[in-house]
């Protein structure tokens, strides 16, 4: 696995380490400690520090649960967002993801996870409780549960909808159908069934 | 590229720094990003720490040109490896590779790039001097040019071999063929060509 008995401790564990990073393995992880030890004075001590700083720092946001440095995170101290609006999703990459479509002012809560009774994943284990305390609080009017179109993330969002009701929150989900650049014959056929389902006047 | 504005300052530093790795681009570096920080207790703060190591203590073995943390590589401080062989590779990942092939016992000679007239790198670029000077100091019997099988790994080692004629060392290259486990049908017609000319009998 190791780059063998060439280098010196510190490098062989640093390569170890980095190639069990998701995406990485032994051979991508060699290949960025030599970049890295070729600029060595700039980028590897600047992407340490970096790093030890965000190790030291990095919390949930106390409101959404999205990632940041501080006990609120931009978004949810972002004046500017509007608050009756929240879209739940299933993990902070997903929040991330929609911040860079920027089609959503509102704001966000992640849930940390989906329902799976294999997994021994109940409501309590996500951050359900929290969001029904923060549609009174908050004054919500709308929900948009923006979880996967797979078997989990529509159950959690049956969940979440049935939880919701007394409160009285309007709850809306993503649209399904056939995504932009996307050509009929490379789409699965439960895709084509749902745009089919869905579709609408022109 | 980065994140949106969703994060802390230093948690979208460190995801743009870290997709500029070869080998990585924004989404795997979230995708990193997001995982150490949920094992930021441990894995990220270990990473952080042998980086700044590395970044501190990596340097060129004073003989060989291999990176290590300490004057002289472990390969050139062990009494166990043969001084009088000398395998002279491009890179120090060309080493790392033939040392997890664990083939070869002698010692190496890292040149750290190959000629290119279009680069402008000439052998006052690579490491070629002190692997002359190595050869009368350690009494050196071969020198295995394993070098790649591309035009400039080739002409580097002509230019070598050449170089070193006045010395009466030995002066061999990698045997050209089928890789193991290639099927002919699969290789490219100059690995055919080659395996062919230098074919061996049974």
């Amino acid at each position: 696995m190791g780059p063998g008995p060439a280098a010196g401790d510190d490098i062989e564990t640093l390569i170890t380490t980095m190639a069990r990073l998701p995406g990485l393995g032994p051979r991508s992880a060699r290949r960025i400690v030599l970049h890295l030890i070729r600029k060595r004075a700039g980028q590897m001590a600047q992407l340490a520090a970096l790093m030890s700083s965000v190790a030291e720092t990095a919390r949930e946001c106390r409101t959404c649960g999205n990632i940041t440095q501080s006990d609120l995170c931009p978004i949810c101290q972002d004046p500017g967002r509007a608050t009756g609006e929240i879209c739940v999703v299933t993990e902070v990459a997903d929040l991330w993801a929609l911040e860079r479509g920027r089609a959503f002012r509102g704001r966000y809560h992640v849930l940390g996870g989906t329902l799976s009774a294999l997994d021994e994943i109940g409501p309590e284990d996500l951050r359900i409780p929290e969001l029904v305390v923060r549609i009174a609080d908050e004054n919500v009017t709308e929900v948009i549960l923006a979880l996967a179109a797979t078997v989990e993330g529509q159950t959690t969002a049956h969940y979440i909808a049935e939880a919701l009701e007394p409160t009285g929150v309007a709850v809306t989900g993503l649209a399904q159908g056939v995504p932009v650049g996307g050509e009929l014959d490379y789409l699965d056929d439960g895709t084509i069934t749902a745009a089919l389902r869905a579709r609408r006047r022109l």
